[in-house]
């Protein structure tokens, strides 16, 4: 009972909230993320995010089908041949934009020039700060590009192809971080090996699926049991998700391959109709959850005890803000919105928080630089959206088309 | 990751099935229920059902909402008026088929007719036993009707409107078994107030949704944040089934509120249409998860450990069939395919679950006895697709109409 009733009001709460955002001009995903914290852990305490609530696995889980479902549905809208278009400048973007805030962060933490003693093993802590610094959370980026109606565009391409780029290299960042954290030595065979997975994963299910797929959506949409398509989409979707996970990849890359497979049949427009409403009642879940992790009264300016916190999270948050929008100029020799592009690349999202839990549970992370992590990464997710849409609005972007069947072709 | 490929699995497995049933002939929820116990606990051990699984809650949650989507939609495209001419039929309909497989349960208990020695005091037994025959499964008989696009027939409408008066008073009876359980004596100012709530919620919620809600889904409508019109909807469902949930009524009467109010809004049609690919996805969980409850071993007669389970359980389905069957013959005044309506109310599914699972844990019923319960429960369950299939076939249906604005009106 409480489940539907705390279901209920976080959906009505993100929807209520983008709108009033949407009116103020703003992307709508910043209002479910504002939404998110307010019914989250600090504030009303709605959304149960501790691990002692039964409810919280289930509100996670939920999370997670949305977190999916939005790659699954960006997957759909890409068009492949337009972004392998883009394949060595997107690398180039992420590249830069993962090294850049990386040593950033990890300089920072060695220098003398953050507040709080460092504790234990400084280098190991200096890896896991920068590392925090690195991953980029496509799902906001992508909602923004989305609410924006810029998803045709070079610089979403871009970003696009950069974010799961850096999602690769996320990876195997994590398995580096974590192997820290357990307290192994890095290993360069390790490092390859995940690296190899994950690329290999996404090249190998894209390639096979494109190949497949139309033939087997082919036969289940001669099938007439109600809904049969829709939900053999959604099943491929989450069993190719599983796999990736299964091989070592993430989950998102196997939704996004997903997507990117089912693009290519003849039921693509049922399918992508369907999921609709389906994305529209779980993407929103995703961002509150993002939301609700965060604990407010940590960043209250007036107790003093959080003054060091504050410091650590607004220099982390510069050099977040900085080491992606050098990404920006990172393929001199293209013509595009860098400031965009730099800008897209900022939101850190769940994968930052992801690498923060783990360092924490680890016992690297302190708990006052586990909230600076924390202000870091909600402050570059609550500032990309206003600024992409600046910098898209006084820059313009590059191909923008409004022809929906481009977008299939 | 298990999560994501176990609910993949239980969608293909469900759809598939469903296909096959279909094409033999028969509903495909029969499907769906087989797909259940093949991937359930006691074959495959695809679905987890245990109480030690962190994924059991998450499934069950799950399945839930997939029984109250249906129960909206159900509520979609009920006819109030049409349903209100049929109240009287309705309610002698639920009385008689609440009232007699309950005497012939506690009389069949109480009675020398059956193998096993009853355990403890059986007075409480016999009350439990007959109560676990009482309440309809409105589910599955809205999903073959639904099925076989006989949603609009006179019979439909008397089933649907007696299973929810017959919620109604499972409601009541469960109240009386829970305290008798818990060793309390029954009040009957306690049965009245179960009565009166329930009632009274159903009641005042359509009377007062019905006047607000064309309103507030009128401004809603004018809201243009993406899907805002479905998630209100949907999160509208959610917070009416826990209101009623929490007013001491069940989940399914306030979706089924939520459904009937939301039918007399203008943006009805949207609503439906954009629900439909959410339940294609969820009510197949729901009765996959019946399915997956079932302990298939209990009922191996080459077991002869078994066999006491399996003669008491043949009874019990005997008596649950009959004791429905009459109902059908519970108005005399009005004509309509009376086996239709008898075999309709036969499917027992989960309420029947419920009701066993307390009087399992509340050490009332017997291992055995429980096993026998829910073979009964299984049966009725399994059977009577089909044979409401042959009754509608063999005898018809009387006001039924292929025109679908006849459904709005």
């Amino acid at each position: 009972m409480r489940f539907f009733a705390v279901l209920g009001l976080m959906l009505l709460a993100g929807k209520f909230s983008g709108e009033l955002v949407e009116r103020l001009g703003q992307p709508a995903v910043l209002g479910e993320l504002v939404a998110g914290i307010v019914l989250g852990s600090s504030v009303l305490r709605v959304i149960p995010t501790g691990a002692g609530d039964p409810l919280s696995p289930i509100i996670a889980f939920l999370a997670e089908i949305g977190v999916v479902v939005l790659l699954f549905e960006i997957g759909l809208e890409t068009d492949l041949k337009a972004m392998a278009r883009v394949g060595a400048p997107a690398t180039a973007v992420a590249l830069v934009g993962v090294a850049a805030p990386f040593l950033l962060g990890f300089l920072y933490w060695v220098s003398p020039l953050h507040a709080p003693a460092p504790s234990g093993d400084a280098t190991t802590v200096a890896i896991f700060v920068g590392a925090t610094l690195t991953a980029t959370s496509v799902g906001i980026t992508a909602r923004v590009l989305s609410d924006l109606k810029r998803m045709d565009s070079t610089e979403a391409r871009l970003i696009l192809g950069a974010a799961v780029i850096d999602d690769v290299l996320g990876l195997v960042i994590l398995g580096v971080v974590s192997g820290l954290a357990a307290g192994a030595a890095v290993s360069a065979l390790g490092v390859v090996r995940t690296l190899a997975v994950a690329v290999g994963f996404l090249v190998a299910a894209v390639a096979l699926g494109t190949a497949l797929a139309p033939r087997i959506f082919g036969f289940v949409n001669r099938m007439r049991v109600r809904g049969v398509l829709l939900v053999s989409a959604f099943a491929f979707l989450l069993l190719l998700a599983a796999l990736a996970a299964r091989a070592g990849s993430a989950l998102i890359i196997g939704a996004f391959a997903a997507g990117i497979i089912l693009s290519g049949t003849n039921q693509f427009e049922i399918i992508e109709k369907g999921m609709k409403p389906v994305a529209d009642i779980f993407t929103p879940l995703f961002f509150l959850s993002i939301g609700a992790a965060v604990n407010v009264r940590a960043w209250n300016p007036l107790n003093p005890e959080n003054h060091g916190t504050l410091a650590v999270g607004g220099a982390l948050f510069v050099i977040a803000l900085l080491g992606k929008l050098v990404s920006g100029w990172a393929v001199p020799w293209r013509r595009f919105n860098r400031w965009a592009v730099g800008i897209g690349m900022a939101p850190r999202g769940e994968v930052g928080l992801i690498f923060a839990q783990i360092g924490l549970t680890a016992g690297v992370l302190s708990g006052g630089l586990f909230s600076a992590i924390l202000l870091m990464v909600i402050g570059t997710t609550l500032v990309a959206p206003p600024l992409l849409k600046w910098a898209l609005g006084r820059w313009g972007s590059t191909g923008a088309t409004t022809d929906p069947e481009a977008l299939v072709a």
